[in-house]
Parts: structure tokens; C-alpha cells; sequence
């Protein structure tokens, strides 16, 4: 046992000069709203990026190289990929929804709600520029010079929600409401510690709740369900052509799924609390913070209550 | 070590002043039957409402924006996060046939199987109410005024399961028999603590079971399983429109998926244990209520038996 | 704590005193053999069940209620909880080129290997008898009265491997001694302690493996990989009217998915452990028995070796 | 309980006594190069063998028998099981850009990188060969004796990346560099302990995040992603009959998917870093040779920091 311990020290001692380690030392960021922001503006680029190239696939290819269920499924993976990059700084939020949602929690001062909404729109332009770049040779293959926003030939979907004609804007903003609304209910229970479900596949079921979204209300307006992912790559598509009518269309839309989303969440998450989350009896009877010290396995463990199990 | 524990008193005392424990504080339902009945009703409502949004999404697009794989896993899925959310309070049955399963393994007051149902049906009916009313452009714009329950037109499956001709009703009953059957079968399965099966994935697991179901026994009526799912959306058909044919059609089919699952999840999970769970030899020596006490991973440990290896 | 302790006693008290428990006590069968063939027997009806299942509603629906992807992850997923139901008495073989490679383990006597085989192809027997019953009507109504072996319009790869003209029998000697060899290896792989893989997600890690080997071996035979799984139901569609040509077909193939997976799984697995699973260097110091008495939580945890870092 | 304990230790006695603990004990490789390199040869075999059947099931079968998402679905698992077979051993790169990847973070010597890369390319090599022998009545069915690389009815692609006309290689490096470095950053966020996620499941998360890369980053030259596994397959194509097009084709464009992984392996991984992964705030006060020691769960810890927390 003791020389095992020796060589585990030697290895933690060269774990503390690997390259990884000297780097953080230097370039450690201390604030941690800056690192919050930091990685949400990260988080939300990746996420666009693959998102945005997942779409692309799918039209670009004329549905040979994509069918509906990569949109769900690929998109269900990008969300679960970006929230594990970012779980352990800012809780990987990527959706300025979430993020009010977190805040009527009491997990995040309301003036971070805008911080990460504005690192966030911004992560989301720069991913679609990244993946308009990647897939400019095909774009040009397929589209040539034109960029039309509205009509049969239209090709805004590569980019943002356009909703059908004969779906009015009351639908859309009740779609919008419903699909955000079922993210944010089940984020809430994933998160709940009361729930046990381990910590470390949180971000793999957060992707399955998306594709399943996708699923059953990606119909009306194709499920945007996040303020960021729609306006930012909305405003790309205005400026690199698409025009105006990417903001006029369909008596002026667009704001839609930026409002919409957060109404649907707060109203959601809280609704899981009031009918279920509430009422959870508490089982362990030992207060949380000599639970949190005990556990080292990650997995997460129900607050302690004055229940009637105490 | 000491400042660290502090740091977490303070963690802990923050956690208790949330908006969350607060209202948690105010709130919270004491009598135990009327919050797993209101869970069950939230939970089964969650789950019409994804499960008819999938199905209408199929349907109302001519499957362009879903395949019959995406009803199998969405409905997968739907189920897996219906039970994540209501698993710690009613123990997430969504079903009366499971509610039926779990009194025979004498987990649950028969009078409470009649409870649950009714919390069970009355949530499905506000559930397809939802999704009806979200896709209820798409629906006008797909079949306008008409709603015809029989013939080449009918659009009712939308809805509920409505067999073709060639099935005839003694398989109906075989099918929602088997359906219903393994399905009890694998939650006997996996909820069984000698199986040890983390807890954390067990609706995952059952998710999965769903999906595999609808790929396996979906094609002689479309895999209801569940007499809430079929009954209340039926109803809801009838009163919109639909009339009285999803009654009558099919020399009065409606009543097999209300009566056949009952008796196929109980056969089926006592066949399990008749010829797999009775004969699990117990590993672990020390008794059941030692192991809880020093369990708090949250996985399932075996009960103690009075075995030969003790 | 004390109150606790109490209250958990008479949990334990009432479970004990639960129907299951009772009948439990009533019914166990003691001797090991005889219940590890029963649930081999069990499980592999249940799989075949599902599995005959799967494929008549894609063969049936005319590829409308299937498509190849859901043969892939229905059969795994059908593996993944025919093995969880049984893998706490007889391991959860399902197949007996697995059975005798675990003998080539030294987990299981080789007279238990034919025990087991006969047990596997008389539920496989059952299975595909009680699929067939369930889409009597759609076999009916698809195929009227007719049985066809082989040509054009034959039907019997609703039940067994029939490969095409153009693959020889000795390129389907290689398919299936290949097919089953990554099933074997990979199976080797997860139960490998040394690999440290959660004994509580094996079941469903081989169910992914199943569904990988159709998606990349699934061509040239269609992947029986599994002597009990091809045999049992050539012989019943023989017995109900596809007659001799299900032996005599492709120069009496039939024996081929019966002695190939013999062969592979053995080799397989063995190369496993002379490429890898010798040479991995064991980390724990303390030995096997210390740690499985430690180890609560069903992980499993590497064998005690004299290594060098004891 | 010391009945248990001497149970038990018979239990380890015989478990010492197996074939496979025999074999182990007689020829374990001490060189932990030879090992490793030994490990990624015959991993990254077995790779090809399957991923190089997925591809010929999908094109020989004109898409019958697998579409884009099995192409998708199945690489992934192809690389989940082959890293869980010898992840114990070289870790399970089967890729030289994710060895230089290591060899950045400074967990692997420059020169092992070397040895990796020759080792995956002639594993990668071999597992050709054994699935073209596999399908070799397949291919000779469906082209005959013609091995075209180039034109349109070329079947190339079979075996390695041939880019569309339309696609500069401009961006085929860009594609590369990008679809490498999703990958190579995704394995660095897995792999960081500080991100808590269970080591048991590491290997299936890669795999998801090769399907999500498929689904995204498909469509321009089929993410390769990877030297070894578009080199050696084109070597191999080259010799079997499709000739030098297969290097001169696209103005040279065989050494892009050789280079460009290298530079987007390092850049996104570091750019993970950099972003998000330097400023992880260490939760855990103990120091990690405690911690190691200490936990038999096979789950990752933190490591320690002299953080603000201590």
C-alpha cells in the first residue's frame, strides 16, 4: 500500500507539471462571470456550428444525405456535447430561456440572465458564419447567387424559423410557448436533485428531451425553442442577402420565437413544480452539506428537509 | 477541511432561502394519495400531449417530417421523461395496467389502482385536448372541416387505435395481451432490486421498451398498451366530431385495449417471476435495511434472503 | 437515525411479508442447473417472440411499419432486455456459441453448453410459434395460403436466414463465423472485470452491438449469428409448410448459421485476449475477495493479480 | 460473514485457476509499447472491418439495406466498442491525430505518436482487406470486374473520401480541419476529469459524437476525420484494381484528410482550453492521491488545485 501511495503521488506530481496544467495556472480566468460568459459565447458557437451544418446536410443534399430524424437526433447530440463542455462553468445553459428559468430558481442574479443572452447571440452569429463558410462551396452548388427568403424556391430554413402560411401567428407563438415550455419542464426535473438521476448523464438526457421536441412539435415552425439559436442566425441570413423579409415575413414573425420562449419556460418548469416537484418526500435524513462531503461518486443527492422521515 | 464544511453550511442555508424551498416550504401536499394522483394526471397530460403531437406530426405531414421510427422512439422517449418526472412521488405508472401490476406485487392499495386510473384517463383527455388544439391550423389545413373515423378517408388514428378489417378482434385481444405483456415484463424486470439496475436509468430503460414495442407487436392495431391512452383520446375524437363510429367500429373494438392489457401485464410479470425473479440467488449477506441506510448512490441493492450463502 | 433504523425495519418486515416474497419462498426452484436452463429457455422465447415479431411487421407492412434501421435496433434492443431478464441466473446467454465460449472461459461445465443449447432452441422454437400466432391475420391477408421457400415471391426470410444465389456458402461460412466472432469479442470485452465496465448497462451495450453488426454484416446472410436463433425456426416454417427446401436450399446451407458461430465465437474471443486483454496491467493492490466484499454499488472492479504494483 | 469471506476466497482461487487467468499469467506482454502499439493495431482492424462493411451494406445494397443514419449510427458504435476493447491498454486513440492530440496534453511521448500512427495504418489496412473479403461475392455481383475510381459510376468511395467536383480543396481542408476538431475537442471534454463524467461510459459518448459529426460534417468529403482510416483503404483500393486515380484524383487530394486532422485535432482541443477548460474551479479539497485510492467506482475525480476552496 505505501509504495502504491508513492507512485500515486509521483503521478499526481507529473499530472501537476503536464503542459494542461502549467497553461491553466497562467491563463486562469478569475472572474466567474467573465468564465461564464466566456463559455456560453463557446457553447452557443459549437452549437451552432454543428447545428447549422446539420441543416445544411439535410437541404443542401436534398434529404439524400439527412432525413428528419438526423435534424432530431444530430441536434439532440449537438445540445448534449455543448452543455457537457460547459456543465462545470456556467451550467451550460446555451438558451437565453434557460437562463431566466435558472433565474426565477434563484441560481443566477437576473443581470446574468442578460450577460449570458448576449453571449449567447453572439456565440449563435458567429457559429453560423463558421458553418456558412464550411458549406459555401455547396451552397454555390445548389443555389448559385440567389438568396430568397420567401416563396416556393425560398431557402431561409437553412438558417431560421419560417413558418408555413396557413399557420397563424397565434399557433406559432402558442408552438413556441409549448416546445420551449417542454425543454425548460424537463431540464427542471433532470437538474432537481430530489430526482437522483446522476449528474454525469444529465447533458446526454437534456439532448434526448431535444430530439424528442423535435419529434412531436417540430411541425409549425420547426422548433427554434431558443432566442438565440433564431434571431442570430435570422440577422446572418438578413445581411448576406436574404434582406429584410427575413424580418417582415409573415406579419413580422421573427419576434416570436424571441418572446415566446420565455414565457413558456418559466411557466413550465414552475407548473413541474406545483404539480409534482413540491411534494417529493425527502428520504435522507442527514443534512445536504455532510451528505456533499461524503459523496465523491457524482452522483447527485436530495437536499435535506425537516421531514417527518427526520 | 473546516472552512470547506462551513462554505457548504452557507451553500445549504442559501439553498434553503430559494425561491424553490420557499414555495416547497408553503405548498407542499401532505396526504400522499391526492400528490400521486396529481402526478399521475401531470404526468400522464405530459404525455398525450407529446405522444398525439408526435402521431399528428406523422400524419398531417405525409410523413415527411416523421418516419414510423420517430413515432417508436419519441413515444420512447415521451414515456422516459414522463416517469423521470413524477418516478420520485406515484412512482410513475402513466398507465392503469402497470398501476394493475404493481398492486398484484402488492406495492400499491386496489383502491388506488382505481384512483391512479382515473387521475391516469382524466390527464391523457386534457393531454390530446392540448395537442389538438397546437396543431389545430395544421389539422384544418390537412383535412378542413371533415372528421371521418371509418373508411379510406378516416383520419382517426390520429387519435386512437383503429384496427384494420383483415385484423380480426380474438387477435386485437392476443395483440394488446402481448403488447401490454412485455411491457409489464420488462418494468417487473427492471424495477426488480435483485436485477440491480441503477435506479437512475430505469426510465430510460423503460423508454426503450416502449420503442422496441412499436417495432416489434405496432402492426395489428398500432400498439395502444395502455387503456388510458386509448380510451380518453377515443372519447375526445367522438366529441369533436369523429361521432360515435369510434365506438362502434370494428364490432365494438373499442373496449379490447381498455380490458386486454389488464390481463397481459399481470400474466406477464408473474410469468417472469415464475420462471426467472423466484430463482435469483441473494448475494449480499447483511439485511435489506442495513444496505439502505449505507447506500446513497441511489443504485438498487439486493434484498436479504435467508440463503445458503449467508 | 434511530427512528430511521426502525422505520426502515419495518420496510424491510412488509417487503418480506409482499406476495412476490411469499410465493418466493413458496416456489424457488434450488437446484442451479434446472433454473438456468429455465430462464435460457424463457429468455430465448421472449427474444425470438419479439425478434419473429420485428420482422414480419417489416416484411408484412411491405417496409411501411419497418425499415431496415428498426430491425437493427429492435433486435438489439430485444437482446438488451431478454439479457437483463435473465442475467442474474443463467447469465443471460441467449445463444450457444456464447455458451461455449464462456466454456472456453472456465464459467461453465461444456455438459452445460448442450444444456443450455437445448434449452435455447426449444424456446427459440416456442418464440417463433407465438410471434406467427400473433400475425396469423396479417400472414393471412399478405400471403393468403401460400408457403414459399424459395424464388421470387417466397416468404420464409420472415422466419431464417436464406441467402441469395450469388453469395456462395463458403463466403456465408466466413459471414457467419465473422458476424458472431464480434459478437463474442465484444461480449468478451464488457464482461472483461478488468475493463471496468458497470455490470448494470452490460445488457444494453451488447443490444448496441447487435444493432452494429446489422448495419455492417447484415448483407450478405442477414445476420442470424446464432445457431438457436436460425435452426428454430427453419424447422417450424418446415412443419407449417415451407417444407424440406428450408434444408435443402443453397446446397443444404442450413447447417452453416448452425456450426460457423461455433467457430467464430470461440476464436474471436480468444484473439481478444491475446491482442489485448492479457497485457492490461491490473491497478488495484488489494485482492479479489476484499474488494468484492467492499464493492456495494454493482460495479465491477478488476481482479487481484501479482503485478507490480502490489 | 467469514463464511462469506472464505467462500469468497475460494471463489478468487478459482477465478485464478481459469483458462483465461492461466493463459494471462503465461504470455502477458511486459512492454507497455509493445502493448499499446499491439492494442491500436488490432482496435483500429477491427474499425475498418466493420466500418468498411457498414459502407459496402449501404452502397451494395443501392441503400436497401442501410440508409445515411446507419452509415452514421453504426461508425459511431464501430468506435465506441473498439475503444472500450482497448481503452485499458493505449487508451484507445485509433486515430494519429487524436494520438498527437495526447502527446500535446502531454500524456504520450512524440515518438509514441509515431509508432500509433504506423500501427493504426496497417490495422486499418488489414481490416480492409478482411471486409473486402467478407463482401467479395457482393462486389463481384454488383460491379462486376470494374474497379472505377473516378467518373460517374465510380465506386471509390467504397473504401476512402473522394470529394464531389464542386468542392474545392479549399474547403476540404477546412472540412477536415474542422470535422477532426469537433471530434479531438469532444474526446478532451470527455476525458478531463474535471468535467465528472463517468470513465465506463466514455466510450459510447464518443461514439454518439462520431454519428452527430456524420450527421453535420458529412456532406462535403464524408468525414474521414481520421489518416489512418482514408489512407490505408486508398492504398488498398489502389492495389486491388482502382489504380494511382485514387491519389492523383482532385488535384492531389489524398493529403488533405492525412494533414488537416492533425491541425484541427490540436486547435479545438487546446481551443476547449482555453475557452472553458482552464477556468473549471476545482471543488474537491483533498488532494487526488487520496482521492484515487479512495475511490473504487471506477468514476473520475477532480484533480486537485490549490483553488480558493482549499
Amino acid at each position: 500500500m505505501a509504495s502504491d501511495q508513492s507512485k500515486l503521488k509521483n503521478d499526481a506530481k507529473s499530472e501537476m507539471d503536464s503542459p494542461i496544467e502549467k497553461c491553466r495556472r497562467a491563463l486562469q480566468i478569475k472572474s466567474q462571470v467573465v468564465v461564464n460568459c466566456l463559455s456560453e459565447l463557446y457553447g452557443t458557437c459549437l452549437l451552432l456550428f454543428i447545428g447549422i451544418g446539420i441543416v445544411c446536410q439535410f437541404d443542401l443534399s436534398h434529404k439524400s444525405l439527412n432525413t428528419w430524424i438526423q435534424i432530431n437526433v444530430g441536434w439532440g447530440f449537438a445540445i448534449t456535447f455543448c452543455v457537457y463542455t460547459i456543465s462545470k462553468t456556467s451550467g451550460g445553459h446555451l438558451n437565453p430561456a434557460i437562463s431566466l428559468m435558472f433565474y426565477t430558481f434563484g441560481k443566477l442574479p437576473l443581470i446574468h440572465v442578460l450577460y449570458y443572452s448576449i453571449a449567447q447571440t453572439v456565440g449563435a452569429f458567429i457559429g453560423t458564419a463558421l458553418a456558412y463558410t464550411l458549406y459555401y462551396d455547396q451552397i454555390r452548388h445548389a443555389l448559385g447567387a440567389a438568396r430568397i427568403a420567401v416563396g416556393p424556391n425560398a431557402t431561409a430554413t437553412l438558417f431560421t424559423s419560417m413558418p408555413p402560411e396557413h399557420v397563424s401567428n397565434v399557433i406559432a407563438f402558442y408552438d413556441q410557448f409549448v416546445g420551449t415550455g417542454f425543454l425548460a419542464l424537463f431540464v427542471a426535473v433532470i437538474v432537481d436533485k430530489r430526482n437522483e438521476i446522476p449528474v454525469g448523464i444529465h447533458p446526454l438526457l437534456v439532448g434526448f428531451v431535444i430530439a424528442m421536441i423535435g419529434m412531436a412539435f417540430g411541425m409549425n415552425v420547426g422548433y427554434p425553442i431558443n432566442p438565440a439559436r433564431d434571431f442570430a442566425p435570422r440577422l446572418f441570413a438578413a445581411l448576406i442577402g436574404y434582406g429584410p423579409e427575413m424580418f417582415t415575413y409573415h406579419n413580422y414573425y421573427f419576434w416570436i420565437p424571441i418572446i415566446a420562449p420565455f414565457f413558456g419556460a418559466v411557466f413550465a418548469a414552475w407548473s413541474y413544480y406545483l404539480f409534482v416537484g413540491f411534494h417529493i418526500v425527502d428520504r435522507h435524513p442527514s443534512p445536504i452539506y455532510m451528505k456533499d462531503i461524503k459523496d465523491d461518486s457524482g452522483d447527485s443527492v436530495p437536499l435535506k428537509k425537516n421531514s417527518d422521515l427526520a
